[in-house]
Parts: C-alpha cells; structure tokens; sequence
C-alpha cells in the first residue's frame, strides 16, 4: 500500500468526519485506510480539532476504549450563532410574510438546507451532553429541522403523525388539547421507540405548548423521557406554563399582526 | 495576520466546502480568511481535488468567472452505492416489516440520517446536471429523504400538503387519481415556487404513480418543468405507464406479502 501524505490524510479525514457528525469512527480504520501507524493519525485528528477550533468550524473529540475512536461535533461557532439568528429574525418580520389572520409564512426558512442545516447545529451543540436516543417532532413543517438536528446528533429521526396510518403498523394513539383548546390526536407506530430511550423533541413552533404537552405525554406512553425541546420559534409571553428543559432558537411578541410583530434570538443564545 | 500552514488550510477548507454541497465558494473568502496568495489557494484545491476523487469520496469543481470559486459535490463513491442500496434492500426484505395488509414497515428507514444521507447523495448525483431548482415532495414520509437530496444539490425544498393551511397564504389546488382510483387532493403555496423554474420531484414510494402525475400536474400550474423525478422505491412491474426522466433507488415485485417480496437495487445503479 502507498503511503499516504498528511495533506491527504487530512482531507481525507476531515471530509470523511465532518459528513457523519457525532458518529465515533475507529482509529483503526483510518490507519487500513491509509496505510499509516496510529501515531500519525492521532497526530492528523490533533492538526484538524486545532485548526477546526481555531476557526470556530467544530471540534473532534476523541473517545478512548474498544469503541473509541473519534467523532466531529459541529460546536464552536456560537460566536455566530446570535447574528445568524438574528439575520433570520429579521427577514421573519418583513411585512409581506403576515397572511390573512395574522399567520406568519415561514414555509420557505423551513426547508431551505443552508438555514436548517445551521439551526439544526445550533440545536444540537445545546443537547449533546444530554445523550438523546432520537428526535421525536410532530408532522409536517418540523420535520426538516428535526431531520437536520438528527443529523448532527447522530440519532434518528422519529415522526409522530395526526392519524395511525396502515403502513405504520400497530400504534399508539392519544388525544390532547391542540390550539384554540380543541382536542386533537396524535399517533406513534409501537415499533418507532423502545422503553427507557431519552427523547429530543424539535419542531417548528412553540406557543400555546398544546402539541408540545402531548408529545411528552405520548413519550410518557411509551415509557420515554423527554430530555428537551427545541422550536425554531417560540411565543415570547404566552398563554402557557413554562415548559422545563425549552431551549428555542428564536423567541416572538406581538399576535403575528404586521405592526405587532417582533422576532429576535432567544436569551440562551450567546452574542 | 499569520500565515496559515497548508495542513491546516485544507482542513478548513474541506470542512466548508463538505458542509454547504454545490454551494460555490469564491477563492478570494479563502484567500481573506488565511491571508494567503490565490496560487496557494488554487493548489490547495487541487490537492484536496485529487485526494477525494482518488478516495471516492467526492470532487471540487472551479468555476471561473466573476461569480466563480469552488464547489464540493460528494459524486465519485457511485462505486459504493449498489453495495450500500443492497444493504438497505436485505433489510427491506425481512419477514418483520410485513405489516398486516401486506404494507412494508419502513418509517425507521426512512427517517435514519445516516441512510437518509447516502441515499440524498446518490439522488443528487444523478440530477446535478438538469441543474433542478428546488426538489419538491408530498408530505409526509418522503420529506427527510427530499430534505437530504436538497441539502446535496445547494437549493431548497418544497412540501405540497394534502390541504391547503392558513399558515401557507393563498394556495393552488388540484385533484388527481390516487392509489386504488381514489380522488385526492393536493395543494400548494402560490408563494412557494416561481414560474419558470425547474423542480426534481423525490419521494419515498412509487407504486401507481397516481401521486406522482398529480406533482407533475400541480408542477404545470405553476408553469414549471419537473426535470426528474426519483423515489426510494418503485414497483417493478406496475400497473402503471412509465413516467419519463424517473430514477428510483430500488425495484420491488410482489405485492408486500412476506413470500413475495423481493427488493433490488435499480438498474441504472453502476454496480
């Protein structure tokens, strides 16, 4: 086998890291890979988690042991992470995204890859430390943030939806009091999670916490804890109980109405 | 400002351009950030360049010009992927994703970041070329797999819902034959598209093609071409007429019943 230059060792390596966050790969199979000693990688993972850190772009973490190894984790540009959000906030308040009623369209940040990609770091640099088994969202708007979180933690993906479905088998179902205090349903396949499993739950919008109170009740159904939540927006003064371990992204005042409207990056957020 | 070693360049730069897939980045952000000559830069890139064509793990590709620089496409493993589609179809085939009915169970899939990724990549990879300008879905099981392959092709991702919602403003409506000659619904934000754009429809099964027809035809009243579409899984020999420019993942036969199922990868897939 050629011997590989350290140049190419780190592209190799930090394109192969960075594409799996938070997944642990083995210190063994960059040396096959490579052909190189244990030594040099380990000198290649020290080069990249400095320069990473240095450039607030992340950091490696290496875990000791038989399934040690070293993972990417995304942390480290929370100097950031306050203008981003702000720049979003920004753009939430432009007029013409208020629709009749007093709705805000917020369709298009939803699901455009570069803004999920960092909310979706963002959300996940708050939660590592808890160790949360998926993240659980309730359909629709949620699910590309959710999957982004996913993403970078590392974890799957778990999608609750309005109605049991044939093709999810068995299921679960509650009911539970959604906004304007209608009852509403929710329904999770029994095979989605397992008892004992720490849950994460991310979604799009926080502001009466009806839906938000019913995924931690399903959880509870299924003998699961909820470790923390995470919307992209949350109603800044609602008509709600706080909601333990809440830590959103963007927080709102005002009724959605044009004049009312102010969006800005929550408290827990750095500047 | 200090000199940047090349080592460290490349991982930082490989870091950026593997995290934001098709999104062109100009030299001279490169340049600013490591205080460095556009010649290090262009060698840098060539070294990287090199290094993950030869790993099959991707290539950069330079556009000149005034709005020109770099961009990562993860293209080149196509080696791997019959291997990897392989894998997932096994598992598709095992007796316990039979659900009653003869449905197969594939929420785990379908929501997993790390198959949600590959499979974003290969989906990508194939339509890089109609230069698509936002991947459009039907809510709800396909959204993660869409959201990946939008990631990987740098444009944004559009959700028809099944009905319109206030949230979404003024929508278009339209009917079409859904499985089993059903008469369903499918309806779209008039802000969500643009007239003259060009969409690559993802989503997780195809087996009529009925919801399929339905996009294209949702697609026409919005004067848009859909330049591709590509689904998880098709039914291999289906009661249905071909649709033009379709590249699936995987082929199954059967009807779902546990004796009959069998899943395969496609075969424009290099094997």
């Amino acid at each position: 086998m050629d011997k590989v230059k350290r140049n190419e060792r780190i592209a190799v390596m930090t394109r192969i890291l960075v594409d799996a966050p938070n997944q642990i790969i083995s210190f063994s199979a960059f040396c096959e890979r490579f052909g190189a000693a244990k030594s040099s990688i380990s000198e290649d993972v020290t080069i990249i988690d400095d320069t990473l850190r240095h450039n607030g772009l992340g950091t490696l973490q290496t875990i000791a042991g038989a399934a040690g190894g070293v993972r990417f984790r995304p942390c480290g540009a929370s100097a950031h992470d306050y203008a981003f959000l702000q720049g979003v906030a920004q753009s939430l308040c432009e007029p013409d995204r208020v629709l009749p009623g007093g709705y805000l369209y917020l369709s298009d940040i939803l699901s455009d890859p570069v803004l999920m990609r960092r909310m979706g770091e963002i959300i996940a640099c708050a939660w590592y430390e808890e160790k949360p088994d998926f993240v659980l969202t309730m359909e629709t708007k949620g699910i590309p943030v959710a999957m982004m979180t996913a993403n970078y933690l590392g974890i799957p993906l778990v999608i609750a939806r309005r109605q049991s479905k044939v093709y999810e088998g068995s299921a679960v179902n509650i009911n539970y009091v959604g906004g304007k205090g209608s009852i509403e349903t929710m329904s999770l396949s029994r095979r989605a999670v397992k008892a004992g499993q720490r849950a994460l739950v991310v979604d799009d919008f926080i502001r009466g916490g009806g839906t938000a109170r019913g995924l931690v009740a399903l959880m509870a159904e299924f003998s699961v804890e909820v470790v923390g939540l995470s919307f992209v927006l949350a109603q800044e003064c609602p008509p709600r109980k706080s909601i333990d371990n809440e830590k959103s992204l963007m927080t709102f005042t005002g009724d959605g109405e044009a004049e009312a409207l102010s969006v800005r990056p929550a408290d827990w957020i750095n500047r």
